[in-house]
């Protein structure tokens, strides 16, 4: 059966590189078009639950269909079902900022389609990997502990969630070692003490630096001088805010990390590396090896045998593991340190400015110290809005006004954010870091607030008796 | 602060449309280019470890570097390190069978980038993945109970390892609902009865459709008519084999999927879905999500508050997760089940051909039945090769002989394989499966197996005094 044959049996081939050449080119421009135009589709997708139901066929098609012919789909049923995370006008949640070179990295990676879970499967793969986590734990200034050189490491998975499930089991399992029965916990350090002296262990603190809600930072520093003396293995989870830190200004949020065991951030937030990239540093790899390795006959090779490899399959949940170094590697040379810090720079200098603008409107207030990226606000329960309500009722109003703002803002389509609950207080998150996102964006997302609370408002005088319930139910 | 200023201010940015096309465009003739080119690269990387650490430099650059400098550097230093899996000569392990259409939505996947966590987040990628994995559902034959329609529901996670730790969780906590105890373990059937007689409570079964070693198949009928009674979990691992499954006459290895509680297999592996993506179904959802699901605040949304929509982050361990069913929309309609079905059909064909090749040279054998693309064989101990030897020796002799023929088989370039360990012999693994291998590889890398045994007697029979430890330490 040779290649003529084949492809006159089947109809086409799964894979074929000139084939392959002309749809690339074709998606390329699709997705650049869809770049071009992206601040055009409202940012929070407008669709109800199970629009593409109707629209897409019950089963699969037993023919095959052509590129043009899905790619028509794509923009008429795929597209408006997305919420647009690339939109400049998109400030929701973390950013989830990608770039040209993090896709071009992801497009190699998915070419060669390798398998790296051994250094074997594919020596470039573990190798990069080396490389660029080295790199950026320098450009992080990282203590050399936990590096390579200084016979730590780091690996890339895939999100933070694994990062913290891997380092806690090995974790649990050091202190399994060592003391050899269960009676273990994962507490936070104020009840460290209480617990000892219950009899439970201890074992495992995660500090974080940039909390999702707020942005917040655990001070690492004091938490250390605890935590050390229990030999409790703390990990510090800066998924959104540590990208931040290679930018000397705010390195600081980082001091006390060298009693620290473990360090993560996700470079497919604010770091210009698209969905997923979760970069996480250990000190000691053979904690993380005892409790992950596998190590079936059919794996078995000279290289790892030699013990000269890192065979990253020991590092992590997964067997199979995609080649993520590549995209990552794209973003810190298309780029180079001082750019990236720049970017970086850049958006904390516009939310600064988004900030300016809130406190200069006496409705709302700031609710928690900027200390990156993101600004946390609120319709202020002190306003002259709520004058005539007593006190409980100010803060339960205003909780409500926040909530119906963000509603309307986002069903604008014009922009989006998302809330957190602070304390008691609903607050919208306004996290800044989109790679298309420029001043002018911004203050065009400060006009959509103000706007929406105008009408709001407007709405309320028309009916001041028991509005609140109703322009609830009307707007939510 | 415009667009221009920023432009000047920091030299380039992250993400724009126009250059975005540009790079795009090169890239994609790059991967082109590779594709067209992989057969002239050595299979099997032949890099020694640390190759790569010699020729990058210790840091990141300061100072971005243009795209045209990037890529040569691929060509000229990951390249080298990269073992091919996508080559038609690349039979090793079990095949990572890339497509266009994958690569294309994977390009879709990670150009809109949107994190998938929520309904709301981005309503396509949860439609589109009820969609799809009913489809697939469908092509399988599976009972309705794994589907939406049935109150199931498929998901799809990067790994399988990631599907079992889901599924053995959820049996976990459900048994842990029951009994209200931990006294629980994750046992072979076998031992069901006697666990029970010491208090132990089996709770979890996975029954595997194409085992890693050698394809072998659990006969789930017998099985489930054993945990069935004493409600155990059962899990089918079809990691490999299950796509096989779409065509009619492979689907009675799933017989008896009916009493399972969940069913997975890789995409990612012999479907033509390029790294990664493992569909899982589950008959009961609601296990999964009672134990996985997380509802912190900043995620709360009407739409999820509503119970009409389905929200993934509750079906996995990950809060983030990519948009993957957009590849596999792309590899059901760019072939459609006819050819996807035939694609399958032409690598059993070739593997089947493969085995009668191996069986027609009395040195060597088959050593396990050939279910699917797979054929495990070696040198023969009873073949004439041996005929001074004992019984043990034979043995022996025979694995070192396979063993050496293995490694002088990838270290040649010509073709990869791998091996296992069968009772106590060692075998070499054949897995058909690249998309691009047609007959033509297969017979190619047969004369590759002759030839290499042909070089190894033929030295054999220079140093007739010890050979065994001499050719061994020589070619090993």
């Amino acid at each position: 059966m040779g290649s003529l044959q084949f492809e006159h049996e089947f109809g086409n081939k799964p894979l074929d590189s000139e084939e392959f050449r002309r749809q690339g080119h074709l998606i390329i421009d699709f997705i650049a078009d869809y770049y071009k135009n992206v601040e055009k589709y409202p940012v929070r997708s407008q669709v109800e639950p199970g629009y593409l139901h109707k629209r897409l066929p019950e089963s699969a098609p037993y023919n095959p269909e052509p590129i043009e012919t899905i790619l028509q789909d794509v923009e008429q049923h795929i597209v408006p079902g997305i919420t647009h995370w690339q939109s400049p006008n998109y400030f929701a949640y973390f950013p989830s900022s990608g770039s040209t070179a993090a896709f071009l990295g992801e497009m190699l990676s998915t070419g060669f389609n390798v398998v790296g879970f051994n250094w074997v499967s594919s020596p470039a793969a573990t190798e990069l990997e080396n490389i660029v986590t080295n790199w950026l734990g320098e450009m992080l200034n990282l203590p050399k502990s936990f590096l390579f050189s200084g016979n730590g490491g780091g690996v890339l998975q895939g999100t933070t969630c694994e990062a913290i499930l891997c380092t806690l089991t090995a974790a649990r399992d050091q202190t399994l070692r060592k003391i050899g029965r269960e009676n273990i916990g994962m507490l936070l350090w104020a009840t460290i003490k209480s617990d000892i002296e219950d009899g439970i262990i201890p074992l495992f603190l995660c500090a974080t630096i940039g909390t999702t809600g707020i942005a917040a930072v655990d001070p690492l520093q004091p938490l250390s001088e605890v935590t050390r003396r229990y030999g409790i293995w703390v990990h510090i989870d800066a998924a959104y805010a540590g990208s931040a830190c290679i930018c000397p200004e705010f390195r600081h949020f980082l001091d006390g990390i060298e009693n620290a065991d473990s360090f993560s951030f996700n470079a497919h937030k604010w770091f210009f590396t698209n969905l997923d990239c979760c970069c996480l540093w250990v000190k000691n790899p053979s904690a993380l090896n005892q409790s992950l390795s596998t190590n079936p006959e059919y794996l078995r090779n000279k290289a790892s045998d030699s013990r000269k490899v890192v065979d990253y399959k020991d590092w992590q949940i997964t067997l199979s593991r995609r080649f993520r170094a590549l995209k990552l590697w794209l973003v810190l040379r298309s780029h180079g340190v001082g750019n990236l810090r720049n970017f970086l720079r850049s958006h904390v200098k516009i939310a600064r400015h988004f900030e300016e603008l809130v406190r200069s409107d006496k409705r709302f207030e700031v609710v928690a110290p900027r200390n990156f990226s993101m600004v946390c606000f609120k319709v202020s329960a002190s306003s002259a809005l709520f004058k005539h309500e007593n006190d409980d009722e100010k803060d339960e109003k205003s909780n409500e006004v926040t909530k119906t703002l963000l509603e309307k803002i986002n069903t604008s389509g014009k922009v989006c954010m998302s809330h957190a609950i602070v304390g008691e207080m609903y607050v919208i998150r306004f996290a800044v870091g989109a790679s298309l996102t420029e001043e002018k964006h911004v203050v065009g997302a400060w006009k959509v607030v103000q706007q929406n609370l105008d009408a709001i408002l407007s709405h309320r005088i028309h009916i001041p008796c028991e509005f609140s319930m109703h322009w609830y139910s009307y707007w939510y």
